[in-house]
């Protein structure tokens, strides 16, 4: 037990850290590391399962700071517990270029940041998928190899957030016992007192949602000691609401939002030293802190070496398979399983739609990968995800691998950042295609950190018929395309999304959004081809009759629809090439020379796509044709749709045939 | 009083016809409208404050159907109480194209739908915003003419979205006594029964958000009708909470998620009017009822026929300044005011950030326009919204007109939606450009109902600095852009910033994006001119000195690069034009002959934006030069940024000079 002196000067090396950092950087938020930096010391000195020596032990507890923009908190705790890349140089670098010390907390950045944090609401989601992944992989793997806490600090941005809600629902219904949310209850925000603008009882409102919730002084340490020690043996989440003081120390800006985003002054600084009685320099820290400091980050070796002789000891099968889920590797026969359906679709030649297309795959593949957590936002019926032997997850069984995320998209796409963040699992999550929009912040965050999961988003045009615009995508997939690191596949036929599906189960270093449709397609491809020709981006699926003309450049559901025009075109004498894009923003990163084969030289170039034009003018120029979309859609019967909006293969003759003539 | 007897056969009529017009349509949710037709019509008959002869009546009561995919209800009230555009040829073509009862509510479609809805949480949300602005109007004209209230029929989906938590949060947060929401507590989602996926206890959640909440048996009318009665002396929100059975009288579906969102079948449904004792044929409904219903939607006419007296009554002043703010006319001082301005600006010449030219165009207009209703997501001090002399809205004074709307960008941009769709104001709020992503939905809505609203989106590039990537926008343009009906206007400087803020001021079909800088900008627009030249979206800011050898088309803060690069370029004997672009999307859709002059022929394009490139090929073509981003954002000093990503003038004069030279 450590002593209420020890126990502040613990917490003043932080604040003092914290204050020292952002002032040398002139920018980034004291308020929080001040205000909760009793909180955190508590966490850490006694309670945080984890070793500074090796951050990426896949048995430590996590821990997340939702609040990412008190990174002077955790750049602090992980300088002062030892993690190695965070020296008190990189401490002086806060918020400069390249350094370990961003303005907010990147995992792809520094070693012991869990997940990238600052899109308020975000990290305490994502906290939810990592204690999900936690209990699930415990249910496999036993607890003697999985067994920890999720902690997360909040705050109010967190929580006014609606993400919170999805999280904090979810969470609770799912009795995720392992997560305990550290609320940092300051009751202030960038525009004033949080009573400007939030009236919530937030105990209250975690208690309807299925947690256990209580308050705390958050400056008492024993008694944030105590609702942490209650907290980790309830049945359920535990939200503990710790008060706090804004700028813990400052003389005149504690309790103010002048505390909480900018530097604190030279003045105001060397007020606060005085008053939490911190004798020491900019970045100075006296050796008995940094002691006692180090010996925290020290003292979960023994678990840890305890815990990897317990790993060692298991069976030979196990550990190469927890070995294997935890680095992400796929086995062998992924490849040959894939080779295999697409043999089997073109000797077939179903006439299906993509999303049905898409569990075929999965029919094919889930058994070969235990590791795949695929869900939908109450769309299962509809997105085709759940296997025929696929079992939920829900709270008394986690040996599931099928998750009712409910009708939470958000809260579905940042849940899957933490599971695939914490190991384990690849992550799969459905909804319809117009619903990224609902969970882009997350998608967004998955690209950021090159989390590899899978979106599949079906329904993805006007193709869904009669429900109208508002589910009707048409400029998704251009808002999806221009996402640095997204990789968006609009797969034309059942071939096409066997080898999408196989570029996103093996992709390593991001997310990969699969955009289904709801009608049936035809079958495409017909020749057998043992290599994934949707590697490329786009490839010429259809050469032309003779020199060609055109070239008709189309995705997904349109591709039918280009080699139609095709046909109808070398009946009139004008020869076109077919070229299926299944992802244009893949195509644009291919070499230029690999681009000009593809795109070729005919003179006339036509885009057929059931979305607006946006971003298509790098493959067919300015002068180009497009046959798409240039408004919302409608609703009404799907081939009425197509025709009204003239995507047809009619329209693709009628105006390549006046092209030509004019 | 309604009998029970009588009661039921209104109810009746609705099922009958949601279910026939489902059954025809072979399209579309029958579960809904049969489990809340006993609701619907206790609101309708014995509350909702309407006269369907005048669906445009200002101080008529709003009825939102968050659950739009129960549309069938809401046609079915349209039809039944008169209005006289949803004919039953219309209910026979439910979810046909063109007709005006399409999947989900659209009011652009259809009159008497007071908002469009489907993609769920958002109903409730603008809901939100519709008895906000009620309030609002009433403490400014009196209760005179504005005294109405806002219902709201919103599921198990709609309370499960994020979104829905900011907007009770807000809702309660303010007391919006006037809301009062119908919860369709039927225990079904698409996946299977709720408890799949929740378990929150929504009562106690409303609490803890501040409204007062109640269960009740959503098949009692008695029941129902005392609750609403209850409701609407309340001093603050209420949400009563009606146990319904989904698809009520369907013998075998009823109960079920089979009744959710397909037709019943005619076995089933034939079944469900005998239970329900409904002896008619499809679309049939006898004369009494239709007598009755017809009544119903007459009950406000004289309740309006006061309400116009007194609004003629009024004084000259109140009556022209109502009817001008209801119609969306602005003042003509306005379009003098922004001349004036820009007049200053160019004297001035300051060098400020776009965030600030706003702030300085928001002092000169908004005591002209007294339905701005200015608000910002907890960012006030860095959106620069708040003008010197705004006064807060709050629970006990709604005289204000700055909204602290809290970190709900979701929330507020569907507010907004809400207060523009209720009529009187012109809402304007604000977040930083990368949290366009949380908002996006409600946006999308805007732009799809043509709502004049205004997202004031500072911070708009990598010119935010140290934040880092989570807060730096680099795909938001294009995916904005990408919009239909989205306007987005990225000013170079402050006369640009004052006329993109006319343009959307006056704007009267849909929404508009300011994204403007975090950074100081120079003044650009040195000459004086009357005409609003971002009005064409892109126009020639600096003419070459002689044959251009290139032209640099940039926008917002990267005009400035372009214009230095222009004179290094001359220096070198290389002519450039300079293309300022405050409004890609807008320049494309101006006449081709328009485009073609202002691409120019210069055989060097070059486009310089801190953004991705996506979309600008449209006019650089595939082999122009892009100056810009591929990549997420860094943490650091902006200049610093800038440099690192290649961003500068020197990069421009190189790119240009190799393809010149090569």
């Amino acid at each position: 037990m450590t002593s209420q002196v020890e126990h502040d000067r613990l917490a003043n090396a932080l604040r003092a850290l914290s204050m020292d950092g952002v002032e040398k950087a002139k920018s980034g938020h004291p308020g929080l590391p001040m205000g909760m930096a009793d909180v955190a010391t508590v966490l850490f000195s006694r309670f945080l399962k984890f070793d500074a020596a090796d951050p990426s032990w896949p048995d430590r507890d996590r821990f997340v700071l939702s609040a990412g923009h008190g990174s002077m908190l955790l750049y602090s705790l992980l300088h002062l517990t030892g993690y190695e890349s965070v020296t008190l140089d990189e401490i002086k670098r806060f918020r400069q270029l390249h350094s370990k010390t961003p303005g907010h907390p990147e995992n792809f950045v520094t070693p012991g940041v869990e997940t990238t944090t600052g899109p308020l609401g975000q990290g305490l989601a994502t906290a939810v998928g990592m204690a999900l992944a936690e209990r699930m992989l415990a249910a496999e793997f036993g607890e003697d190899l999985v067994d920890h806490y999720t902690y997360v600090i909040a705050s109010d941005g967190d929580l006014m957030e609606g993400i919170s809600h999805e999280a904090i629902a979810l969470a609770g219904h799912l009795k995720l016992s392992r997560l305990i949310v550290l609320y940092d209850d300051n009751g202030i925000s960038i525009d004033g007192p949080l009573s400007l603008a939030d009236t919530v009882d937030q105990v209250k409102r975690f208690e309807a949602a299925g947690w256990l919730a209580s308050r705390v002084d958050g400056h008492d340490p024993q008694a944030v000691a105590a609702a942490i020690a209650d907290a980790r043996t309830a049945d359920r989440p535990v939200m503990i609401a710790c008060r706090t003081t804004i700028g813990f120390g400052a003389p005149k800006k504690a309790g103010t939002s002048k505390a909480h985003g900018e530097p604190l002054g030279a003045e105001e600084l060397a007020g606060a030293k005085a008053a939490l009685k911190w004798e020491y320099g900019p970045f100075e820290i006296p050796t008995d802190i940094a002691s006692a400091w180090r010996a925290i980050g020290e003292r979960g070796r023994a678990a840890r070496e305890e815990w990897q002789r317990r790993l060692a000891a298991a069976p030979q099968n196990t550990r190469d398979d927890f070995v294997r889920r935890l680095v992400g590797e796929r086995p062998k026969a992924l490849g040959p399983t894939i080779s295999a359906l697409k043999g089997k679709l073109i000797a077939e030649a179903p006439s299906i739609a993509t999303r049905k297309a898409s569990e075929l795959v999965l029919e094919a593949v889930v058994p070969l990968l235990p590791e795949m957590a695929i869900g939908s936002a109450d769309l299962t019926p509809s997105n085709n995800t759940r296997t025929k032997t696929a079992k939920a997850v829900n709270a008394a069984d986690f040996s599931g691998r099928y998750i009712h995320y409910g009708i939470r998209e958000f809260g579905m796409a940042a849940a899957m950042n933490g599971i695939a963040l914490h190991g384990g699992f690849l992550p799969a999550g459905a909804t319809f295609m117009v619903f990224t929009d609902y969970a882009r912040p997350a998608m967004r965050l998955a690209a950021l950190m090159g989390a590899s999961v899978v979106y599949v988003m079906t329904h993805d045009s006007i193709g869904l018929g009669e429900d109208g615009p508002t589910h009707q995508p048409v400029e998704h997939l251009a808002a999806l395309r221009a996402m640095p690191n997204m990789r968006v596949f609009r797969p034309a036929d059942a071939v096409e999304t066997a080898e999408a599906w196989q570029l996103a189960l093996t992709r390593k270093d991001g997310p990969t959004v699969l955009a289904l449709t709801r009608q049936n397609l035809p079958l495409l491809r017909k020749e057998p081809v043992e290599s994934n020709l949707c590697a490329m981006g786009a490839y010429e699926l259809s050469p032309a009759g003779g020199k060609p003309t055109a070239t008709l450049f189309a995705s997904g559901s349109e591709v039918e629809i280009a080699v139609a025009a095709q046909a109808q075109l070398a009946e009139k004498g004008i020869h076109a090439r077919v070229v299926s894009v299944p992802s244009l923003e893949l195509f644009l990163e291919q070499p230029e020379d690999v681009q000009k084969a593809v795109i070729g030289d005919a003179p006339i170039k036509v885009a057929i796509e059931a979305a607006v034009r946006f971003g298509w003018d790098a493959v067919i120029g300015h002068d180009g044709i497009f046959v798409g979309m240039a408004t919302f859609g409608a609703s009404g019967p799907y081939k009425d749709l197509y025709a009204y909006f003239g995507i047809t293969a009619e329209s693709v003759v009628e105006r390549v045939t006046a092209r030509h003539n004019g």
